[in-house]
């Protein structure tokens, strides 16, 4: 971390012809300053000027974290009184010469609650999205960016793979789903993981969103395990989806369509491809198998110190590939009541290809 | 849950002479739908119209949400394509008939994401903070939310307890962290904590809210754990400090003021009387000691499903406390570049006075 990363903001703020961009508590402020505030109820944000040292409103209690950031900042701290917030915002707003102009935001971290004071402070300025020039700044990963997502991906490997012989007929999806998050610690993640792994069976796999539940598996479920873990601030998400036992045929069939959907998807990740080329290889094999209908959700998302960023592998999505964007290639198949099957990969595109960071077995195997 | 909750909400809205509200996924939408919805990249609102059944704008992916919750909501689907997003919002809004409306939101909850989704679908509507009326419905925990807070408060304790025996000197904060969220998961948390324990030892105990570092803990050292479980979706927040071997006299002093502080802060929580009181009883105590400006920050906050929700414990706050309110109550004195330390419960004001749900030792004991 240093201060080229505010450098680029400004270049990429001068391309979006934005004045000034505006950041509350998220990753974008992490990435930015490199220190972590607390998304509370306490309104926090950066107000960044354009080729200026920007401004921090804080509490006062959080001061010790401005030195921390390794650039100058202009603190404007506010005590614990909510009537005196409002001022701390418009002195920084002023320091800043802001009001009047065009400060860009991210509508996906911005809460009304520190957008009002911004706004408040800056009553004449416009507050474009900027979520494209602001997601511009993370889109690419650098090699110690991509060390870390590897070694989440490595976590979270070591992480199932101690879980797996644990797996019996009769385990509760918590139960399995709580002994994941310990495994996770164990073999090394940041306690603050990037997702409540979904542990779910049976039924419950066909939700791509089920939450695990006190239902206990069953021999002829689909096991499905969505989980990842964090390293240095940076996530992996992947998906794995196992057999309790003898399943019916029609299972054994989804699942190998979803491994070769998912590694369609792979083989169609390249720099210069656009981001509906990993879409459209995924679902062309679910398609052609005749469970284009069952395969509801888009192929995969960007990762990063988010679960979710740029760029997303939808089929309406035409962004260009490049070196350094990471993201997941997870096919499904969803039989509503029945089972699903999900399987998830977290990838980085190379200059000359695509590197897959998980290599954990895809196979079906039968568990307890 | 059951519709009462929305009843209450209907109530709330009345008095305060709003039309209608809308929340986007958080813990008010949670505790009044009794569903968990993400907060993702894919705007998701329960739009209320006063005495209407609510419209639930999401993802056709989350469908299966819908039918879990225990009274009727129109349900208005969107698919993956964000162009179709905005007629989602637009129909949402039409058939609860609420623009020119005033629809009353959370500021600190919603994101402008949504915001300007149900925006551009009501143009005409106002969009007062409704804070104050939502933070109502959950300001009174019943019976069972205070269980679920009294079992919460028992894991965490029985968790610290486990690891206790552990510190050494020569461990990393970090080290500590993630031995106690592993306690915590163990023995019965959710795996969605309230916090990431703040593990701090030393200087770093005296940042309120340091994260936990490489640094290794020394003799001489306070060691302060403010950490929490959550069970069924309700959370506890406790902090204590102990010393590392023979610790500085003046530090065995603001420690036994600290305790002082908090017994006055417990003691002066009862029915009838302002959160100000609670805060003026815990901080006369450290003024008194000579430590007034070492103690930084409110006395306590309110706990629920949230880890810092109404009421607060400021100096000037004139809110009165009732039967069922769950707070913290946690002073410290904070010695910059020396040490640190805060003690913190979680109590709940009964009938007649207070129930300190959190009983393990405060007094300062020697660890390593």
């Amino acid at each position: 971390m240093s201060k080229s990363r505010l450098d680029r903001l400004n270049s990429l703020l001068r391309k979006s012809k934005l004045d000034g961009a505006v950041l509350n508590p998220g990753p974008t402020l992490t990435y930015l300053t490199g220190v972590r505030f607390h998304l509370m109820e306490r309104p926090v944000v950066l107000l960044v000027a354009r080729d200026r040292s920007p401004a921090l409103v804080l509490p006062e209690l959080e001061m010790a974290k401005v030195g921390q950031i390794p650039y100058e900042v202009l603190p404007f701290p506010y005590p614990e009184d909510p009537l005196a917030w409002d001022a701390a915002y418009v002195r920084a707003v002023q320091a800043l010469g802001l009001d009047g102009k065009q400060i860009g935001l991210e509508p996906r971290s911005m809460r009304l609650l520190e957008f009002r004071y911004v706004k408040a402070a800056a009553p004449e300025a416009g507050f474009p999205d900027a979520s494209e020039a602001l997601g511009e700044l993370r889109l690419r990963k650098d090699s110690h960016e991509i060390e870390a997502m590897r070694k989440a991906v490595q976590i979270a490997q070591e992480a199932l793979t101690a879980l797996l012989p644990q797996v019996k007929v009769g385990m509760t999806e918590r139960d399995l789903a709580g002994e994941l998050v310990v495994q996770l610690l164990r073999h090394g993640s940041d306690s603050e993981m990037p997702l409540t792994p979904i542990v779910s069976a049976g039924p419950n796999s066909a939700n791509p969103h089920a939450s695990p539940t006190e239902r206990k598996i069953q021999r002829g479920d689909f096991m499905l395990f969505d989980w990842g873990a964090t390293f240095g601030g940076y996530i992996s998400d992947l998906t794995r989806t196992y057999a309790i036992g003898e399943i019916e045929p029609e299972l054994k069939k989804i699942h190998s369509v979803v491994q070769e959907a998912n590694a369609a998807g792979c083989a169609a990740a390249r720099p210069g491809s656009p981001c509906s080329a990993v879409d459209a290889a995924a679902r062309a094999v679910i398609e052609k198998a005749g469970y284009g209908r069952f395969f509801t959700h888009r192929t995969g998302h960007g990762i990063g110190m988010e679960v979710h960023e740029d760029p997303y592998m939808r089929s309406d999505n035409a962004q260009i590939l490049e070196p350094g964007m990471a993201f997941t290639v997870e096919p499904g198949i969803y039989l509503p009541d029945r089972n699903g099957v999900r399987i998830e990969d977290n990838v980085v595109i190379t200059e000359s290809g695509v590197d897959v960071l998980s290599d954990m077995p895809r196979d079906l195997s039968v568990l307890g």
